[in-house]
C-alpha cells in the first residue's frame, strides 16, 4: 500500500509529489497527458514565452522614442512557437527530473478511484489496481466551450480555438475575435494585436479582467484601446461562423470579422471520470468541496488546484499542495487566500493582491484608499513613454494594515511579491515606511503611496 | 529663526525637506547646483535612461532567438541623451513641486555654516545670514579624480570623463577605457559595449563590482566578457594620454586604446567649504561622523547621505533623511543598514541585500548557504536565452533567518524589495515558505531556494 496517490501532474499535483517525496513518503503520481499540466504545456509558460517575443518585437518596431530605429522589423510566428515548444520541453524535463529526485513513481495514464479498502483507497490505471493511504486529487480544469451555435464546428474545423490551440497557432492572422475578456483573453489579445493582428474582444460583462479592481481594469482597457484593440463590452456572442462572429449589443444583432476566434470564457473543474462517486467525494457547482487543509469530506482524500474551484491560479495550487502534504505529514498548516497575488502579463502589466475596492464595498469593510501614479518613480519615467501606470492601496483604517494592493505598470508582476509579503506578515503602514526601497526602482511607487496615505 | 536648514538638494536633502515640511516645520533648503543632486542629474536616473535604451537596442539588433528580426538597427546617441535630459527635467520639476507643496523655501546658492547663535546656528548664503534651530548637512559627494598623470589634462581637453560628463557624451566612441570596475564603471561599460563601443575596464582589485558577493561578481564578470567587454584586473593605471591608457600588470607596462577614458574609481564626501569647522563638526577619513539617528557630534546638526560616508546610495540617504527628521520631531527612529539593497542595472541585473559571504566569513558569523539557478523559474526560461542567473541565500543556522540575498538575473532590481522585506521583518525560512509567490515570476527562484535549503 502506497502512502500517497496523486491524480494529475499539473502544478498542484507535481508540487505535492515533490514535497511528499522529499519528506520520504512513497508516492505515485498519475498523469494522462503531459507532466506540468495546463499551466506548463498550454497556459502560463507558453503564453509568457509569446508575450516576451511581443515585447522584443515592440522594441524592434517602435523603439524611436528611446533613440532606437530599425527597418523591416518582423516577427516569425513559427519561430516563436518553436521557441515556446523548446521552453516547455525544458521545463517538463525539469518536472520529470524533480519527480525522479524525490523518488516519485510517475505513471502516464488516467487514474480512476474505484473504492475503499482497509486503511485506504484503491485506484485503477493501466488495468492495474493501486492501493494507497491517502489521495490528492489535482485533475485541474478544462476550457469551457460555450453552447454557442457554430463553436463546436469551428473547433473541429480549426478556425475556433481555445487556450490550447491558440498557443500552437503558427501564423499571424489578419483578424481575430476573442470571446471573453478575462486574463487569458486579454493576454492573447495583447500578443496578437502587438504582432499585427486586428483584434476584437467581445465580453458579456461591462468591464474586462474579471474580478480585477475596477479602477485598474478601466485603465487597462484604455491602454489596450490605445494599442488598437477593439472592445465590445456588455455583448453576448450568438454565433460563430467561418470568418465572423455574431453578437448582440443592446438587443441589436451585429457581427465582426474573425479569421480566427478564441474562446476564453472560463474554465471548468475536471471532476468527471475520476471515480469521485466510488468513495463519495462531495462536489458543489462542479468543483470538489475542500476545507482549509484541502481535505474533502472523505478522510485522507484531498483536492488541490483548479479542481477545488477556489482559486484557479497555478500558485494557489502550489500552496494548496504544500498545505495538503503538510497535513498528511501531521504538520499544522492552512491555506490563506488573503495574500494570493494575480497577474496579467500584458504591456502594461497588472498585478494585484488582497481585496479589490469592489470586494471591500460588497463586504461592507471600512477602508482608506490611495492611488499614486507610477510616474513618481524615476525608473518608471526613465523607461516608460507617456505611461499612466498607478499603484492603488487599500488600507484598514483601524489597524493601518494593507487590505489590497493593485498595480498597473512595468514590473508589477515581480513587485507584487513584496506587496503580498506586506499583507502576509500583517505589516502596518508605519512598518512599511521603515523598509529601504532600492533607488531607482518602480517598486518605490509603493513607498511613495504609503507616504501619501493620510 | 528657522526650524531647519538643509544644505544640499540631492536625495537626502530633498527628502528631508519634504518630510520636515510635511510635518509643519519651517524649512530652508540650499542647493548651489540643481535640485535632485548627483543622483537625479548625473547619476542613477540618467544612467537608467541610457541603460533602458540599450535594452531596446539589444532587442532590435539581436531579437532572432525570440523570433524577431530587423535590419539596420541603430541607436542615435544624440536622441538618447536628449531623452535623458527630458526625463531629468521632468523629475527635477517634480522635486521642485514637492518642495513647494510642503512649503519648503529653496535657495539656489551655496550655503556656509558660520557659527553658533543662541538656540541654534547661523548659515550664510547669497550674502545673507539665516538662523536655524537645526541643520541637516546633505552635501553629497564628488567623483574622485585620481592623481594619474594626464588625468587632469584629459578632463580639461574632454577625452577623460567622470560620471558627469559621460552622461552627456552624445557620440558612440570606437573605443573606451574605464578606470575602475565598480557599479558606475560597470553600468557605463555595459551601455557602451551594447551600443557598439569596444570597452576595456582596468581595475586595481582582482575582482569587479566592489563589495558585491564574490560568487555573484565572478559570474557577472563572465557575462560581461561574453558580451565582449575586456577586463584587466589587478592592474594599476599609470597614465592617461589622448588615445590610450597606460597601466601596469604584474610589473609590466602595458597600454590600451581609448578614444575616451571614464574615471570611476570612487567618490569623496563633500565636507569642504561648508563651514564645518565653524561649529566643530567632527569628520573622520573625509566624512562626517554620525550616529544611528544621523546626528553629528554637534547638537541638532545632522548629516545624511554620501557626506556621512556610511553607504553611498541614494536610498540609504532617503532613509537616513527620514530618520534625521523623525529625530528632530522627537519621534523614536533609527537607521538600520542590514537591509539596505544595492543594485547594478546592467544586463544581467544584480541586486543584493544583507551580508555577502565574504563579510560573514570576515565577521566569523556562522551561515548556511544555498545557490539556486534562476532557470528554476519558468518565466526566466521563457524570457531568457541561455541565462546563467542565480539566487544565493545566506541563512543564520540558529534563527533560520536570512542574512543575505544575492540575485543575478532579470528583474533582480525589483525583486530585491521582497528579499529586503524578509530580512527587515526577520522572517524565518519557514515563514517565507508560507508566502504565495505569483506564478510564473522570476521571484519564484527565492521560493525554490528557500525550499532547497536543508
Amino acid at each position: 500500500m502506497h502512502d500517497l496517490i496523486i491524480i494529475g501532474g499539473g502544478p498542484g499535483g507535481y508540487l505535492a509529489a515533490e514535497r511528499a517525496g522529499h519528506a520520504g513518503l512513497d508516492v505515485v503520481l498519475f498523469e494522462k497527458n503531459k507532466l506540468g499540466g495546463v499551466c506548463l504545456n498550454e497556459g502560463c509558460i507558453p503564453s509568457k514565452t509569446l508575450l516576451n517575443s511581443a515585447k522584443v518585437f515592440e522594441h524592434a518596431a517602435h523603439g524611436e522614442v528611446f533613440g532606437v530605429t530599425s527597418e523591416n522589423a518582423q516577427i516569425d510566428q513559427k519561430k516563436v512557437i518553436a521557441r515556446k515548444n523548446k521552453v516547455v520541453r525544458i521545463l517538463v524535463a525539469g518536472v520529470k527530473a524533480a519527480m525522479k529526485k524525490h523518488n516519485v513513481t510517475v505513471i502516464a495514464d488516467r487514474a480512476v478511484i474505484t473504492g475503499k479498502v482497509a486503511g485506504g483507497y484503491k485506484v485503477e490505471a493501466e488495468g492495474k489496481t493501486y492501493e494507497t493511504k491517502a489521495i490528492i486529487i489535482a485533475t485541474g480544469s478544462d476550457a469551457l466551450v460555450p453552447p454557442i451555435p457554430g463553436a463546436r464546428e469551428g473547433l473541429e474545423a480549426g478556425y475556433v480555438l481555445t487556450n490550447r490551440e491558440i498557443l500552437d497557432l503558427d501564423v499571424i492572422p489578419e483578424t481575430m475575435t476573442i470571446v471573453g475578456g478575462g486574463v487569458i483573453g486579454l493576454e492573447m489579445a495583447s500578443y496578437f494585436q502587438t504582432v499585427g493582428t486586428k483584434v476584437t474582444v467581445v465580453e458579456m460583462l461591462d468591464h474586462i479582467a474579471g474580478a480585477t479592481d475596477r479602477e485598474i481594469s478601466n485603465l487597462l482597457l484604455k491602454n489596450y484601446e490605445k494599442k488598437g484593440i477593439t472592445f465590445h463590452l456588455g455583448c453576448k456572442v450568438t454565433g460563430i461562423e467561418k470568418g465572423r462572429v455574431l453578437y448582440e449589443q443592446d438587443g441589436e444583432q451585429k457581427s465582426v470579422e474573425a479569421e480566427y476566434t478564441l474562446l476564453s470564457i472560463g474554465r471548468r473543474a475536471n471532476t468527471n471520470l475520476i471515480g469521485l462517486e466510488s468513495i463519495g467525494v462531495y462536489t458543489e457547482r462542479g468543483a470538489i468541496v475542500t476545507d482549509e487543509q484541502g481535505l474533502t469530506n472523505v478522510p485522507n482524500v484531498y483536492a488541490v488546484g483548479d479542481v477545488n474551484g477556489r482559486c484557479m491560479l497555478a500558485h494557489a495550487a502550489y500552496r494548496e499542495a504544500e498545505v495538503a502534504v503538510s497535513t498528511i505529514l501531521g504538520k499544522k498548516d492552512m491555506m490563506r487566500y488573503n495574500a494570493v497575488p494575480s497577474v496579467i502579463y500584458t504591456n502594461p502589466e497588472v498585478a494585484s493582491v488582497g481585496f479589490s475596492e469592489e470586494e471591500l464595498i460588497e463586504k461592507g469593510m471600512a477602508y482608506k484608499k490611495q492611488v499614486t501614479p507610477m510616474s513618481y518613480s524615476g525608473r518608471y519615467q526613465a523607461e516608460t513613454d507617456k505611461g499612466d501606470g498607478i499603484c492603488k492601496l487599500l488600507v484598514d483604517p483601524e489597524t493601518n494594515r494593507l487590505l489590497g494592493v493593485h498595480l498597473l505598470g512595468s514590473y508589477a508582476s515581480e513587485i507584487i511579491l513584496a506587496a503580498g509579503t506586506f499583507i502576509e506578515t500583517e505589516m502596518t503602514v508605519d512598518d512599511i515606511r521603515e523598509v529601504v526601497f532600492a533607488h531607482p526602482t518602480v517598486s518605490e511607487v509603493l513607498r511613495e503611496a504609503v507616504f501619501q496615505l493620510e
